[in-house]
């Protein structure tokens, strides 16, 4: 898969003293690849509540100037990648309110599939919405109380049990950087289908802050340490007594998105304890014995497929090269091509190296196929760059079926493997060959140092851990407003 | 090099008929890697002249309403890195002009080391200035008549013996594309110190344009074929009659910069007819030959030195793998880190991949050591993702003195290897051994298909082919005048 | 006074076909007066709302490009000028939100004056804030559902008893215009401190829309024809079946704001079926029966002043001529003077004519005197103009209180009445003699056509006709939420 | 005339020390009625030349960040309103240049009428152009040395040859503020159309400086004082030696514009040592005794034609009254009223007092008519307010012939009383009786206390004081390269 496309990325941060917003820039940055539609970041002290948002990369959205006012002892920020409503800024993250227990802030990564329910119970409660986002119904589901609420009971903060609620109201996908008065919560839907961690932050005079990131790899630039995944259905506080968590009593099979795993995460993360670089490694020899092919060479698409290149080669004992250069300053353009450069998209993107490639048998690595309209284009142009033969490799199984948890894979219509069988898609690419990995394979790698976690593999093999159905679901006015 | 410091990108076109703007925008996006600073793109139809310069990269300097009004059969483009002058708009190419004989523009790439005169001169004659840039000078020295003019002769262009005197007059490295009602003009100063090839271009029904970039990777995008480079002193028209061409009598020793292969030119750019990419490949080849060690893994730093780090692996006979992942949103950003984060700014960029690294004798292969501020943190974040040993090898001489010719090389004060030794360096850096390829050993790489090619390697051995005195040149005011 | 405080400006339009958010523009560059802060206009179909928001004067804050997206039959528009928070846009109205009964939108002019008491009601109901602005509050207290609501009943808006229970809970200044499903609403607090009136509009194929705005003035310019004014503590609803209304069973003292009269009012308006223009007149001449002064000319100060010198000419047998000449242009400027001019601010504003001026003795009128900061200056200007005698004319009691109905005089510190004697205020000035209009003068002239009409003259006598105390009411829960 | 149309404003100072900046910005803002287009501003301290230009008022165009950077001891400073080339800030004034002796820079006031053969001339000598504006041509003359010039001559700047060469070579109208490393020269053509005056500005402690304006209205604001007219053909220099002049030898018939008295210059302005209000005020009484007319009041159309107004009801003896109303806040808008209001345009900026109007018979005085399209509305809107009669008088004689000397007033096919008789006019706009004020009348008032005094008064009697054939002077090089 060679597209920009990913979900939200969300991050954040309890360090009173440090400059929260400055650092919560920098793990966005790090979390760029999660969503360039726009980005936002909100502090506090714990009374008053600031935040600054801005469309593009989270480097066109904040200056200088707009990090000053951005003061606070914590913090939340959020990269959007839209899966539902339009691309204004409007719809981006974090949120934030005031409420009967101070300002209150949430950034979410996910998809709510029961967000049709939820809307009708807040407006029928006399909750007015401004926008068609998850993240405000999720924020204004936490500003109703619960019943027999006692604020600022000693010991316990006033929104635990909000934040119970919600994992008993909200369905669907939801990792969750929440901001308040008492602190930085975490919280991930029941499933855990998007992944959320945990780092220490060592600053100022031997002082330890505490992080939360949607993916490891924000910490390392930001001088944090990875402590640990928070689970599915799981609560965590980062606050003035550290790290504290509650989980659920009964949590469902955890369903980690196995795409992650596949394309979206940045190859030096770690999900759930496990490499994503290396995982990839192993999926491309894996790959290698599962689909062997005579060929002089091995490329991979840079630069989401570059590891499963590099260990198929491994794996198949071939030369790993470079065959195809990607332009480095690719970025959001609202330039069109005309027709006729419409025609070659791919060509304004990558380069064939000629060099490498003439008269040579080329395996060409890629992470997935989605809807097939990079791969045909691929192939032509290590063609046309003198490969003599190019065999695809796909180091996933063939995507099927739609996300409903927050990727945006396209609709049954669009989905090339829904359509074709793989003879035809390979006909359709004009490869000489075509094999992806087996979802037996895949799910061998994953679970190598965990056999018995849970993942969900849906766009591969339609088994949906929850109903899709909005509505089946009869919540009552009693469970939002507690009971 | 690790540091995003290149100089600009020129391109041209003739096409009547086609939306020449937009080609020139996507081959300026393929041009990005040359400048950073600032974009701009003026069209003609040979009596009207428009323009649009922004700042940023040219995806962040053009929108379709900034295209729109940009009409015309032909145009020229440019990417800026600001060699001098101020970040400004103002700065900006194209420079464009109205004459006597039409509307006249012209995009440079280079440094004309005798600029005071030439700036002495034209104020002299009542010229005035409007900016300190370099371009404006060669632009409205080209607006001064020589003497007798004819305009309109049969069969010639009056641009002509303008630009023979410009060949006369300016010292030091020009590329130019200049654009006028005759057509586009391609020059290279005599030296050819920066780089500058022609390509045909298919378009409309069955026609023939004609385009002109800095580098021949600016072609694949846009649909055109490479033709040949521009010869050091030519001048070319692309126009009408296709493509013509004028050279100088006498040319000097040709000098073309060496720091293009090591560093600045996009792999996928063919130069004097060498593949970037295979050249960077084979100097990590020699260099390994020439400077072996015993280790277990090569990596390259991303992503200017992969080449030379599989062609070192190869060389070497060592396994090539990712050591170290690259943001692929790096971007230029105001926000400053704090300074905890300035500390360690390189884990801004890089993250090292523990899994490949651990326990592991590692080859890191970098392209050039100029200021040596980014080497030393490498080194360590490889042994932080747990390298049992670190060996540097540079593919390339060590960078010993300043570039006058238009790369941003630091002053003699902050060139790392005019200060210290290699073996100093190599403390410096904190590495297990460190190892530079050797200049014989690059340059008998770069001459394999030309023996007798001339360079020019000033930076690494500080033989200046010109003289760099401004002023020691006695220009008459008839030699600007024409005589 | 002199000053280009105002407060707020509101305008709905009912008139489905129509290019409703064009005629609002219109209106509210009419109204433009009342607020130079903000602008914003919000229109719907009943389904979907949009709004646009922007900084300064109208023209400023709108161009086509934001017109464009704002379909619908129905919309409202507001002039902001600050009376609470801070100048961003963030408290720019109109605010809108979606609720159980579709889009609802609000303009507000006025100040709540037990604002702390209903946020505190919201935010234990779970309603979270984003502002601190009174309209949230009132826009979100209507999306509270009322006991018992029938939505959709027979014949009846669900949003009635909503609007009826915020005349019982809300105190204080409110004129608002109202948008839902339903219509365009306007409601005037029960009692009627800012002004509301009604008209009507031929569109299309003889079609009637309806609207309305804060001031008259504003329906000449749009092509509407003044029907009557919303009187005090009703409610009407412009919408398909004409004008209907709501009136209060019970409603106190009607205690429309005089200052109104005074200075804020377009002269061109009609308040309550009295010409601010022609009471403007009529206070110039009652001062001069009230305090005659031997002199040879009268000088308004433009431009608010000018209908009252023309009345004191009238009334005084003098004669009226320019004395002061306005710059055309001023605007806000967020240009400091230096020092220098920062002492003679008032002559960046105005300039004497010395022609008309000199050797005369001169009656200076001016409609009010809040702070004494331009009084003087002015007094001094006409001396360097030449005038012999300056004796200053208020058509206007003395301001001697703050109000906190929604108009910026000030604190009592702030205002010069209420630290000196009008004895004290002519030595300030320096003036050669003082005098006010008398409270009871200017009664006189308001009701010469309704001797039993009341109105707030708070600022001139501190009988305030409610009590300022927030939080002395004891608002139940009940009182929100219906019973 | 109501119309927004006027030509530019140019400003100089000349004041070492002080903020010249920012005391330019307030002279602007005075001198903002002659032109909304663009505002500049440059300064200097002989060395370095900085400026800024933005669209739109001087209170848009400017921020204090823009006021930050420019620096120096003297400044130019420009409003602009387009007579020829587009609205983009690409003609924005002043323009400015590094030249052999130092920068200059230029704002200019009216209209070169031998453009074309000027800008040939630099053209033909190799001085290319970058816009189609007067001001650029001016500028760019001035840089081209003159025959034997001798920079840096004892007592004498270089720069007075090359003006006095300007006074021969340029024909049209001019007024110039010039800026060097000399200090600030006024220039106004041979003929004096367009007006400029200097004045005297006490600052700092007890230091003179000097300023130069096109009118006098924007001295009081700054502080400074009128200390006499730039004569016809004189060259001033405000600088270290105070004011310097020289004066041509032969100056031909002097013809200042009679139009700025009627409508175009600020009425606090003194232009050429008379009051532009006193006289406006005057040509309204001699319009009562040459066309009187029996009626009840006497309404201005403001705000230019009141002082009209009021000399017109002293003249006759009737009660001058306000009828009409203008909205304070036109501005520039970019918004199109619909069909339905752009009928009635005249009406978003006018409404009618009917409380003043109702029964009578009004005389309707306006400054001039032009193209005839606000005349009628006018009247319409009076009617519609209740007037029983309508007489129009015009405080000048009829426009019949187009400007070219920088004033707007259209082409002779647009100039309404080219095209009809006064009778046919009168029936055009509706009115019941319509006069002008003869031309022999309004110079009487004119001369009054200068007989001899010469004026162009072309546009109402076709009598052009130049030749307006460009290419008839034949010019030669050597006139513009000195001899």
């Amino acid at each position: 898969m060679s597209g920009p496309k990913h979900e939200c990325g969300v991050f954040g941060i309890w360090a009173p003293g440090a400059d929260v917003a400055r650092i919560t820039f920098f793990a966005l940055y790090a979390l760029q690849h999660r969503g360039q539609e726009s980005a936002g970041i909100a502090t506090t002290d714990g009374e008053r509540i600031v935040k600054h948002r801005g469309l593009g990369l989270v480097t066109q959205a904040f200056t200088e100037d707009d990090l000053r006012p951005l003061e606070g002892g914590w913090a939340i920020g959020h990269n959007r990648y839209s899966t539902r409503g339009a691309t204004t800024l409007r719809n981006a993250q974090p949120f934030i309110l005031q409420t009967l227990h101070g300002p209150l802030g949430l950034a979410h990564n996910g998809n709510v599939t029961n967000a049709r329910t939820l809307r009708q119970l807040l407006l029928e409660r006399g909750v007015g919405l401004s926008t068609n986002s998850d993240s405000e119904l999720l924020l204004k589901a936490l500003a109703v109380p619960v019943r027999d609420e006692r604020a600022g009971e000693v010991g316990e903060s006033v929104w635990l049990p909000r934040l119970q609620r919600l994992l008993r109201v909200a369905e669907g996908a939801y990792s969750l950087a929440v901001m308040n008065r008492d602190g930085i919560f975490g919280l991930r839907d029941p499933h855990g289908f998007r992944p959320l961690c945990i780092g220490e932050l060592p600053y100022g005079d031997g002082q330890i802050g505490y992080v939360l990131a949607s993916e490891s790899c924000a910490f390392a630039p930001i001088g944090a340490r990875y402590v640990r995944d928070v689970e599915p259905g799981e609560i965590v506080r980062l606050g003035p007594r550290g790290i504290e968590s509650w989980r659920s009593p009964t949590v469902p099979r955890p369903a980690m998105c196995v795409f992650e795993y596949v394309y979206f995460a940045r190859p030096d993360s770690d999900l759930e304890g496990r490499s994503v670089h290396l995982l990839r490694q192993r999926f491309g020899e894996r790959l290698a014995q599962e689909s062997p092919v005579a060929a002089d060479i091995v490329v991979g698409v840079p630069d989401s497929a570059l590891p499963a290149g590099i260990g198929f080669a491994r794996g198949a004992g071939l030369e790993y090269i470079e065959g195809l250069i990607k332009n480095r300053y690719i970025g959001r353009t609202f330039i069109q091509p005309d027709a006729r450069l419409r025609r070659d998209k791919v060509r304004l993107k990558y380069t064939p190296l000629r060099a490498n490639l003439a008269g040579k048998r080329v395996v060409l690595v890629d992470d997935s196929i989605v809807r097939g309209s990079t791969a045909g284009p691929l192939v032509q142009l290590l063609r046309d760059g003198g490969a003599a033969e190019v065999h695809v490799r796909i180091s996933s199984p063939p995507v099927r079926h739609p996300c409903f948890m927050g990727v945006d894979l396209g609709t049954h219509d669009e989905i090339i493997a829904h359509q074709k069988s793989v003879e035809e898609i390979r006909q359709h690419i004009g490869a000489d060959s075509l094999a992806y990995l087996s979802l037996p394979g895949m799910l061998d790698v994953v679970r190598e140092s965990d056999a018995a976690r849970g993942y969900c593999s849906a766009c591969f093999d339609g088994d949906y851990p929850i109903s899709l159905e909005d509505g089946t679901t009869k919540l009552q006015f009693e469970d939002i407003h507690g009971a």
